[in-house]
């Protein structure tokens, strides 16, 4: 951090992050009027006030030191969901923390690549750092001292400091094996083990202490940046949607953590399978009326499928994939529309929700209506 | 044409076709408020006006009878481009005879897939409806004789009559061969052989006299039913753009052809290969330059590219596929904001455009500006 505070000749652009919405550009820091070229930022503007702008230095886009290996270690990371769910989740979380209005997001800048390996891995003589069980005594220790610990992401949030930034807080997501998948043997079958949410909760915890300890010591971190880390709970391998948060607390100063609040988050994957109780019966009928509607209206639908999203119980956002071969952008085109109708008709309102349309030759089109939208937008794509 | 018309007890719904846009549902025919259930059909509402509105008899989509086999004959078809531009080229051209606000559209119903492939053939004494040349003597026929017409595509543009639908108009495009690929011998190398605008201008325009010819003869075709046929040039098979329309022609009655309209379209795509000149270098260096910015920003872009369509010389769309790779969620969110605010900034005003953000695993983000609007639309595609 010490350098990006030093940086009094750093042209720092912002741009917006807005997910979804209509862009509108307020400033333009490259415009010959405004301002000095050698030290400032500024920000596109947004429509879309819930959504962190994110840092550029020099040009160029501040990717995270740990980039590509937050999902470490051995075979837990074989579910790619958990990935981008465990990365908006954090932001989500981050959001009743960090106002969008007054922080802008920065990628981990904080651990590096090399501490991460250390700290994801088991602890040993050679690694005193790993947050992870040491191997202990005794041939079992895959099943009696699992690793819990799978995945590390940080998130760094920023504050407008004169023509520059500092930093202004730091979220860590620590990614837990519900599931821990192991070889007896190198390039042996995998096995795999339960691990109970109390275990995952107290695990967690203690790492949680050890690594707002090890942040406070890191340069640029002041005793009272505020630390929030949140547990998050990897879903099995095999599973067609990511894990979930279930639990966060924020160090305000020192090493000193606050109360630890449960998270109540759910997914789950509609229609559901064989013996599997829907989370919501309502969202699952909704579905599934929505789903024979339009398989009821094209010939040769393949299938479609929902991730759901629910926080306290409430459906907060729907994931559809509507898989269809086709033979014309007309068929496309028409089938998206009446997707689009059949969603508003079916589809429980007041959610997030996004309809991808695919083909075997990837996607065709997709509908979409944003959280607190009345209305669908539809993109049908194009070509010349 | 006759089902369509005496489909008394067809209940036809009717959504709309709207490329892009907010649907507003205006009416809901399924409401057991409206009217009978045995014979209507319906609107959904647009608030796009200059899109059609797709037929729907009961409760399924009309596909074409031809569907999937208007691309025919031989190795013509393997630019697949050509089909999507071909289709939605005439459905242009349409517009300009075909109101949307008084036609809807269904996919072609007159014309068979038997039809189609006996058309598409070669002329033979077992195929007298063949449009392509008899091979007749010599063994040189597939440079001297080649055939001119690859594909066939049928739109019909349906009016109301009383609770139902009658043909209102039909849209014909013909797909021409500015390259013929033919085999020496079966499965062996494959050869071409460029034909050029005049020769397939003049083909074209005895085929389409031969085809107006036919359908007036079909059930349904009254003699007073408009007739448009257009003449398409399928690109070669190596291109990364779709052909464009060269050519076209409306039968107003009977067997009599009008006046033939020359069409001056152009696609090129950018940037530009070796040798290759731009078709006009103010769009060319803004899309360098839109182009430059971001692949500035971020460490690992692989590539832009764009298809750019002009109509009469001036510029009406581009679509753009920036291809990359990511490590998260967040990279992906700014990345998109970051190509926005550059879209924004360097890409030409007035014209439509459509941005897809890929990665090996496919579509990760897509921004878009319709034609005529000012503003982008972000979309980044999530997962929980």
């Amino acid at each position: 951090m010490k350098k990006l505070l030093a940086a009094g000749v750093m042209l720092a652009l912002v741009v917006t992050l807005a997910g979804c919405g209509k862009l509108s550009f307020s400033s333009d820091a490259t415009d010959s009027s405004s301002g000095t070229a050698t030290s400032k930022y500024q920000t596109t503007g947004t429509v879309d006030s819930s959504m962190y702008q994110g840092v550029i230095k020099n040009g160029r886009y501040q990717t995270s030191s740990a980039r590509g290996l937050t999902i470490t270690t051995n075979t837990q990371g074989s579910n790619t969901y958990n990935i981008k769910s465990m990365e908006s989740g954090l932001k989500s979380i981050s959001m009743t923390h960090f106002s969008t209005s007054k922080y802008d997001l920065e990628e981990g800048q904080l651990i590096s690549t090399a501490t991460a390996e250390n700290w994801l891995a088991r602890q040993s003589s050679s690694n005193p750092d790993g947050l992870n069980p040491a191997k202990g005594s005794g041939a079992d220790y895959q099943t009696k001292r699992p690793e819990y610990l799978a995945t590390l992401l940080e998130q760094d949030y920023m504050v407008a400091n004169g023509n520059s930034l500092k930093l202004g807080g730091i979220s860590i997501a620590l990614g837990m094996n519900e599931y821990y998948y192991y070889q007896k043997k190198a390039y042996g079958a995998t096995y795999s083990t339960h691990i109970d949410t109390p275990t995952l909760n107290k695990a967690g915890r203690a790492m949680a202490a050890k690594v707002v300890a090890r942040l406070r010591k890191m340069k640029g971190v002041s005793n009272d940046t505020p630390i929030v880390v949140a547990l998050y709970k990897n879903a099995d391998q095999d599973a067609l949607v990511g894990g979930t948060f279930f639990s966060s607390v924020t160090s305000k100063s020192g090493t000193q953590l606050g109360d630890w609040k449960t998270i109540n988050e759910q997914n789950q994957v509609l229609p559901v399978v064989e013996n599997e109780k829907a989370l919501n019966t309502t969202v699952a009928n909704d579905f599934s009326n929505f789903s024979d509607q339009i398989e009821n209206f094209f010939p040769t639908l393949a299938g479609v499928t929902a991730q759901t999203h629910y926080e306290s119980g409430q459906l907060t956002g729907m994931n559809i994939t509507v898989n269809t071969q086709f033979y014309g952008q007309t068929e496309i085109e028409s089938f998206t529309q009446y997707v689009a109708s059949s969603a508003q008709k079916y589809l429980p309102s007041g959610s997030k929700i996004e309809i991808t349309i695919q083909s075997t030759s990837g996607i065709q089109a997709f509908v979409a209506r944003e959280s607190g939208e009345k209305s669908f937008y539809t993109h049908v794509f194009g070509s010349y």
